[in-house]
């Protein structure tokens, strides 16, 4: 059996610090081959390139790595490993890490998720991390002990198929981490707040700026795990599909429903009427 | 009470057929708001602007609506309406008609879903249509008799809450739609295949192709539907947890894990030792 090879990537770029620290853990499970974007992606969500082409350079990385800068999107750096560098999927793939949270509805604009979530959907395990620090500098040195032990944790139990894990760490030295639990997604979402300024023009121009508001008060949620000093794993689905409202939607008239146009080559199709 | 107020978004731009198709059936049902982005921003996925500031300029859109060309993602756009434009939640997102279809998991990377989605966020009922067509000039002419019955069943029945509705119509004259069906995801996935160029410089750069390939074989899907001449329906779901892999990475020990030298003063950490 081959080498297990680890596809790592992000969305801070490929010389943020996070990615070295995630680098370097990975390297202790397998032959690792980093490829990321070339430039920050943060809030870049599941963007591909569709209407321009792409670049891959070689990156001097270190630590013996093989690394690639990407002119693309954190998703199109995946597309990118298997179809153009590797001609192989990885066995996992591991995105960040991240600085800053991804934790709570942020899993949909975050590039480092996208990332993981692309590898989800080609079939391969994967996991973000992020740390709830956004500082270039920030101190991953816990990290890397939670990095390591989630990795022993997949290649000795396995993660479940068609997912990804988000996996979301506060901002504290180890010996104050309580622990790692498993969390649901916390509803909450990001509140506008535009700043509109002037430019040297006359224009106007705005600022997409804004503050986490959480709707939740469940302890079952990543924003409890993190704000309560534990490390948050929540399993994302790549099924979007709102299982438990289907029998809602169900009941619209939706099959029977009215072109009385259509009716006679269709008489499947009964006129509705909507109440005055 | 105050008239129905209605955001019309897009990811094709703010000039595209599918959009002035959409905003003329929605006008029916309440007055309209067009903001759109200025350009085409397919595979825009849920990318929101964090590092560039946005501009927003009226649009004449004809038909006596109020009509702004954003220069942000489609996600920009509904944030923008929100915050900037209409100083208050609209009661409902129509997204598209996209020129092409966005079904399966095409959902992660469509701008047009990604502003539906957005909404959703939002609390604000939602939804995103498209059409299998991917040309500049499609027929809309069926598209606007499904968007006609699907409104009167959401101004009837109501949607369900949380969710945003994914609705992908098959490239057919309205005769020949055999009905509207309520479905789940199809699994399935863009199959990459990179098509290597050289430039003038003789530097390589690629672009990314790729085919369809359905995993899936129910005849619940989205997929199955549209295939078959139906209009599919599914709900997507703004909660991501993967809720039914929670007792299944809930048996990784976690909570017992494993950083001997914190054991001291963390007791719940337990050493974990990885089978050779």
């Amino acid at each position: 059996m081959s080498e297990t090879l680890i596809l790592v990537c992000n969305d801070d770029g490929i010389d943020a610090k996070g990615i070295h620290a995630l680098a370097k853990v990975a390297k202790r499970f397998g032959k690792v081959v980093v490829i990321a974007p070339d430039s920050p992606q943060s809030g870049m969500g599941h963007a591909i390139s569709v209407s321009k082409p792409l670049r891959l350079k070689p990156y001097p990385f270190g630590d013996g790595i093989d690394a690639y800068a990407c002119s693309g999107t954190p998703a199109d750096c995946v597309k990118m490993a298997t179809g153009v560098v590797l001609h192989r999927k990885p066995d996992l793939v591991l995105s960040g890490v991240n600085h800053g949270l991804n934790a709570s509805i942020s899993v949909f604009y975050s590039g480092t998720m996208s990332a993981a979530m692309e590898a989800a959907i080609e079939g391969v395990p994967s996991m973000g991390f992020s740390l709830a620090d956004f500082s270039a500098d920030a101190d991953f040195s816990a990290s890397e002990r939670i990095v390591d032990i989630v990795l022993k944790n997949h290649f000795h139990y396995g993660t479940p198929e068609n997912i990804t894990l988000n996996i979301n760490i506060p901002r504290l030295p180890l010996e104050q981490i309580k622990g790692i639990r498993v969390c649901r997604q916390a509803y909450g979402r990001w509140v506008e707040e535009f700043e509109e300024r002037i430019d040297p023009h006359g224009r106007p121009y705005w600022w997409l700026a804004g503050r986490f508001k959480l709707n939740d008060e469940g302890t079952d949620t990543d924003i409890w795990a993190i704000e309560n000093g534990y490390v948050s794993i929540c399993p994302v689905n790549i099924d979007a599909t709102a299982h438990h409202t289907l029998p809602q939607v169900n009941r619209w008239k939706l099959e029977n429903l009215a072109m009385t146009e259509v009716r006679e080559t269709a008489p499947h199709f009964v006129e509705f009427t909507p109440p005055e």
